[in-house]
């Protein structure tokens, strides 16, 4: 056994609990506490071995799910930013390439380089893989928020085409929830917790 | 695509947030916060992509990491059971049988069954993937105590050779974690927050 290995894992395994000190914007279901990203990350793995079977294509799993529990380790030094920030762009920061390079690199190298590939990909969103972990992502607080009577939505005044344009990306991975999602979006305009501007009192 | 299945399996991502708010008895790494049953298994799905290599047997790294995840969903209806309480044994009770059937059982009923079997193989113990998993979860308390000044040893005045007791099953899922963990046991007790009875002592 390689000694030295081990420590630098064990070292890694617990700088990332601070993943379960970042608050995210979203609420658990039915209650008024914030979620934090260890919370969001474990949900998100649970929710990929759940619906994996509606991948329009063919995902590898544990890829996916590696993808998940690792995404938001970069907030640990870069912190989250809210989905809807106007000021600030989610993706690909160099602030979170530092901290990808900082969170990681405690692994021994290979490990390292591993992680911080998948979570580029992730981040790239391109592969099959990817997407798929992309749908999961957009997909849960959306759950969050139909089930929080509108959630940050409500909180954060944020209308119906912005949260469209932010979960059409669940379609890149599942047309089938994504057709679930457009669902509860109208569901939600419905129940007035999304607010949709009429075009026509614009004019 | 079929809507009652992915209808049922939203219903149980929905159901399973609850082990958001099951608190454990340890504590986050340099905390005073207990850590919650969902923080606790994002954790073990990490140490299991990061600690796979040190396995003594060829595992199924997939199989680990779901076992990991979903090991502890049962205390949504059981609640968690303290390792070191001597009036309640902790392992495969009625009640988190009977928990099991009835929250695997909101998914679609392969999806169900595929998840108990996979959390009773976890329970039994017997298998090389489950002795994994349950290395990974007796692992990681055990980082937590020796990082927070003794943590719960200190707080239920547990001493070295209960904990020796239980800790000693992180043996036969990795021989090189286990020489790591006894390593840590011993310098636990010469810190003082591991407490030794002296058999020289008792006479």
């Amino acid at each position: 056994m390689n000694t030295n290995q081990l420590l630098q894992q064990v070292a890694f395994i617990k700088e990332i609990d601070k993943l379960k000190y970042i608050q995210r914007r979203t609420k658990l279901f039915n209650s008024d506490r914030h979620e934090n990203d260890a919370e969001h990350s474990w949900h998100l793995a649970m929710m990929t071995l759940v619906l994996a079977e509606h991948a329009d294509k063919p995902i590898d799993v544990l890829k996916v799910v590696k993808m998940v529990l690792i995404h938001d380790l970069v907030e640990i030094d870069a912190g989250d930013t809210f989905i809807y920030d106007t000021a600030k762009n989610h993706t690909n920061t160099d602030e979170e390439r530092l901290a990808a390079q900082r969170i990681f690199g405690i692994l021994p190298e290979a490990q390292a380089q591993e992680f911080i590939a998948i979570w580029e990909e992730f981040e790239e969103g391109l592969t099959d893989d990817a997407k798929f972990a992309k749908t999961m992502d957009r997909f849960e607080p959306l759950l969050q928020n139909t089930s929080n009577n509108g959630g940050t939505w409500v909180e954060f005044n944020v209308d119906y085409q912005k949260v469209y344009d932010k979960k059409k990306a669940i379609q890149h991975g599942s047309t089938a929830i994504w057709a679930y999602a457009e669902q509860l979006l109208n569901e939600s305009v419905e129940k007035g917790i999304l607010k949709k501007e009429n075009p026509e009192e614009k004019k």
